[in-house]
């Protein structure tokens, strides 16, 4: 699995969120994420009570007569209005949709999913070329419709609506731990909400192969511990996701990454073996042998076989880190390569990959595979996916490749919503793009590799950052308030509760589970404070502390369930901003922050016993001291300042070096307040603020 | 619908705490509901990490395979580590699991459920005659899991087990709003945690026709606004719950409470029509025509079809609430009458029972239906389901008929747990049966009739109150420590939520929708101090408003969402009453106390500007200056406590009289800490608190 760590560019983010202040305002009047092309406020607001009724006029098309059932399933549940399953056809309806035209029947990259949608006062009216563009329409009509005092309405408004990319993807991983189709449903559903159209799935890796095969049976047999979708599962999820105006892209890892093929064919691998199922993460030596024609029959087969079962036009081959070490401890490739001149395992990779490019092209596919793919001489219809930047990507596209950006959208880095959305696939390098060269950059994928992923934790990991992502790569370049974003953020997450997701319910439930009670108001005031390092972090962390990971860990402690984003954290460092604004003359303000250093302070005391009754949270305790010491530093400085006396240098030096110490990770957490805390020990140090949160975003950095 | 109101028997329950004081410690000592028929605790504790695994021996049977992995997956569930999907068949592995033999393909009434548990340090061993009984006991190691200071670990218990009643079952009303199949799927999951057996499907009522007959599609075509299962989702329905140790009885409501079915055959009907769904609640005219044979042939060709479709024995032909007035108003039946003797309405019903029994027995069925279908010269294997109450049991049962108890199990009561769990199918005149009858009490089922229910309030409804049913009726008749129930059912309430159970995360949810915000501080402030009142009171109050409720009516209101048993309230009053047993010494206690009131009296003008942003919310204005005032009044009481002084007689007579108007209900919720209030203002006046807190439970009346 490609790993980077982004470093965040705060500098950029702010300028960013500075050259946006004058942004157009009616983009913000509306709740809707990812922000569309063109948006026009109307007078006024629609109703919409038990009495709405839509019809359906133009094309028919079975998969819009379901988008229009599930459309009224959700906005029944939004609302809490119970509303029957079938369509008022009359023309008094509400909501008139039409389309011109049915979709294709297999959805194509590039597909037009432009719509129009006008909402008045006393009707809305949806139109679009095809399928596609209803489906969208629909997903901003439903963020449209909001409470207010007068009962659930859509604002009045035209917008003229179209994708920026065509290629919006979200990678889910379902290898390392395995996700079932349950939750890759309930994630697809909110894909299809913030407007993404390719669902990419991992399906084989060291750890797992998680697809059956009817030609390779001991593939799923001996290779996933019996965790795999069947062929039928595999077949319906890729009707679910088409409903939803959703490509699934499948991924075979090959030639390394493939640890689990070997278990049942060791035949195709580049040693003797015997394999078995890696426990561990990591890149591994197993790799397939490339010098052997077996290897090309067997992959023959095999992609003839997954070609039939997964119908989109793309098909991703991996082709990530491969170390080579097999191929280097085999004779019989090394005579190989040096009767066929390929000189270096890099070489012996690419001659590989073309091999496999045949074959995959052979059944009427286009490959797509992570940077490592790229090499001279391939044809010009593969994708290249890069792990590594946009620089990547614009040299790619110089040499007439089209492809699609992952590097800063890699979600288990733990980042916040703003940095990756500051990512745009057309920026660094791929900027400098001719006019012809641009189009080649399809767009992009968030993806989330599943070393700490659970069915229990994955939406909480994945949502709501990915929905700045998707408003990356479907709204206009320009499109760039922070502030803007994390306000529609913010609507959009308690949104995709409806659909199903469980981000936000699962962290308590498994608040509850650390605690054995569902009596968790202490443990919350912690919880709520930190948030999970990056798992780069985390996995250096626990090599220092000789932990060995593996597939069976248990995945069950606060920095597997606590949200990778502390929205109270930035909601504090919001309110310290402003009351530093106030040149701390706020008393409201002051009063809140108080009120919140004093929860943090005397919380220790509260949560000390529960900590030590849990084998979950016994770990905790320090983090729960530090989160209590940095409320008292926060009261101390908030004395200073109320006093306007400047705080001597002693306490000044001393509580800056232990902030440095409660910012460094305890129990795989960072406590997320402290960057705040630091701000007010500052400022009543008469320090001018340390840069370390954006005032123009009012986000924690 | 059967609707009854069951006035609360406070001093009876009070007895029972009182009596069940000395019950054997042990019961208590396992956080398992419901409570074994027999336990016997061991030394120490079996840990689960993740090297768990299991072996299974004995009889092999693919429902036991499939409950086996399903075991597993609810392990990792709870625990949060991940396990695979295949039992280790190996020697040494900790859990041992032995059935005797397969269980009936078809699982019969009566059929054994016994099952031994063994836990030990080392290892477990679960024992059963069949799979039903490995099931149980599945259920029951799950619930010994808990997390400790060590880690999750089962307790060391030798647990030997078995229902007391054969029928312990869950109505869910389908008809009245539609509940699709995987909010039933989850609901069944809940009650084989608590070892229910028999989900009773009522499908047909004059609000909806729910499930596909392909003899009479007009039925669903026309009676259902396409909201209903199709024969495959029924079969697939069917076989979910069996797996699950649970049959399905279907029920289909006959003669009256049938307008759904008249939309598409009239010709069955007393009148000629046209009908269409009933949109609002009630008894209504509409009944099949007892007089002619198209009737009868109508339903013999339909029963047919039905009796395929649900393997059960039992077959429930409803036969509740017939008006009558299609009959008196039809010369052609009151000829009829005439021509046969038939005097009364309700010997016609008799008759039509008679010949729809006659045809459910040739269709290899039992009849079952609720009280009405009882008459002189009915055959002796038909089953009465009693709405009416123990004493109609009673008499059914000497006169040799087998009998259910729902009759105190109604969910849209909206009564505590207390109250149902003091209702015995054997209490009443039950008691009384001689040793040959008393068998015929089958056991009962729990009612959750759909009138305000929706998928998303569902389970609030049902759960975790089903779970002190399900005790009643699994556990022996002396386990009636209602303290220890609780203890319990808060237990296995949090528990339900890892099954994917909804009733808390709904919650909040709803909260969210009302506020139009995920910042529901305040409002959950309010929300968490109140209840729901009952249907019945519902149902006057909107009829006294002029308020049609209609199935469209939206179900988004505080009354639908709060759950109907305040668990803060019933911590409060524990909290008031322990105060009280101290002589208002405790100054511990009273800090709390003090807290929380000064919380309720504080929160109004917090929450004001919420109430008045929301169409949701507004009505509660009335209610969260209730509750401050509530709030302000015992905070004066706990003063005058505080200073050893009796409050004057002017103030409590007037602050009595206020609290009298805070408990009535407002916005179809009540005030659930008014009566603990009320306890502490009669102390500061120097009265015995009123007997509105019962002692013995700790739980608010």
């Amino acid at each position: 699995m490609p790993f980077i760590l982004v470093s965040f560019l705060f500098s950029m983010l702010g300028m960013r969120a500075n050259a946006q202040s004058a942004a157009p305002p009616q983009q913000n009047q509306i709740n809707v994420i990812p922000l569309p092309a063109k948006v026009e406020p109307g007078t006024g607001h629609l109703v919409v009570d038990q009495s709405f009724s839509l019809s359906l006029e133009g094309a028919t098309d079975p998969r819009l007569n379901r988008a229009v059932q599930r459309f009224i399933t959700n906005l029944s549940r939004q609302t809490g209005i119970p509303m029957g399953a079938r369509a008022a056809a009359n023309r008094k309806a509400l909501l008139t949709i039409r389309a011109d035209r049915a979709s294709k029947p297999v959805e194509e990259l590039g597909e037009d999913e432009s719509y129009t949608l006008d909402v008045t006062s006393s009707r809305a009216t949806l139109t679009a070329p095809n399928t596609l563009g209803v489906l969208h329409g629909l997903e901003t009509f439903l963020q449209l419709v909001e409470l207010s005092a007068d009962g659930f309405a859509a604002t009045a408004v035209h917008i003229e609506d179209k994708p920026r990319f065509a290629w919006r993807g979200l990678m889910i991983d379902v290898s390392r731990h395995f996700i079932p189709r349950d939750v890759i449903k309930r994630n697809v559903d909110a894909m299809a909400a913030v407007k993404l159209n390719v669902l990419h799935l991992h399906l084989s890796d060291d750890q797992g192969f998680r697809v059956e095969s009817r030609k390779f049976p001991k593939l799923q047999e001996l290779g996933s511990d019996g965790l795999y979708f069947t062929q039928g599962q595999m077949r319906e999820l890729v009707v679910y996701a088409a409903d939803r105006g959703i490509r699934v892209v499948p991924e075979f890892d090959m030639p390394g990454h493939s640890s689990s093929w070997f278990i049942g064919y060791p035949q195709i691998s580049s040693a003797s073996g015997p394999y078995s199922i890696a426990r561990t993460w990591g890149i591994f030596d197993p790799a397939m042998d490339p010098t052997r024609e077996e290897t090309y029959k067997f992959l023959d087969i095999f992609i003839a076989e997954m070609a039939a079962l997964f119908p989109d036009a793309y098909f991703h081959i991996g082709g990530d880190e491969v170390n080579g070490k097999q191929w280097d401890a085999n004779p019989e490739i090394q005579t190989y390569m040096r009767a066929h001149q390929i000189k270096t395992d890099q070489a012996l990779q690419q001659y590989f990959t073309s091999g496999v490019q045949k074959i995959v092209a052979k059944h009427h596919k286009f490959m797509i595979g992570w940077d490592e793919i790229l090499s001279p001489g391939m044809p010009k219809d593969i994708v290249i996916q890069s792990w590594r930047g946009q620089a990547s990507l614009a040299a790619a596209a110089k040499q007439g490749y089209r492809g699609l950006l992952s590097s800063g959208y890699y979600l288990d880095a733990m980042e916040p919503a703003a940095q990756h959305y500051a990512v745009d696939p057309m920026s660094g390098d791929a900027a400098s793009l001719s006019a012809d060269e641009k189009p080649l950059i399809l767009g992009g994928e968030a993806c989330a590799w599943a070393e700490f992923l659970t069915p229990e934790n994955i939406d909480s990991r994945i949502w709501p950052r990915t929905a700045a992502i998707a408003e990356r790569l479907w709204s206009p370049e320009e499109t760039t308030d922070i502030g803007s974003m994390y306000r529609r953020l913010v609507a959009v997450s308690w949104r995709l509760e409806w659909l199903g997701l469980t981000h936000k319910s699962s962290y308590l439930a498994m608040l509850g589970r650390m605690a054995a009670t569902d009596d968790i108001a202490s443990l919350r005031v912690l919880a709520d404070a930190v948030q999970p390092v990056g798992l780069g972090i985390r996995e250096k962390m626990e090599e220092a502390a000789g932990v060995v990971q593996t597939s069976a860990t248990p995945l069950n402690r606060l920095a597997d369930g606590a949200p990778p984003e502390s929205e109270l954290a930035a909601d504090f460092a919001r309110m310290v901003n402003a009351l530093a604004a106030s040149s701390f003359k706020d008393a409201n303000a002051e009063a809140r922050i108080r009120g919140q250093l004093t929860r943090w302070r005397d919380n220790d005391a509260a949560l000390e016993p529960l900590l030590q009754s849990s084998s979950l949270l016994k770990e905790l305790a320090p983090v729960s001291q530090s989160l209590a010491w940095l409320g008292a530093a926060g009261l101390e400085a908030l004395e200073y300042l109320d006093k306007g006396q400047k705080a001597p240098d002693a306490w000044k030096t001393q509580t800056l070096s232990m902030i440095d110490q409660a910012k460094k990770p305890q129990a795989d957490v960072l406590i997320a307040i402290a960057p705040a805390v630091q701000t007010l020990v500052e400022a009543s140090a008469g320090l001018t603020p340390s840069p370390t949160i954006a005032a123009g975003s009012g986000k924690l950095r």
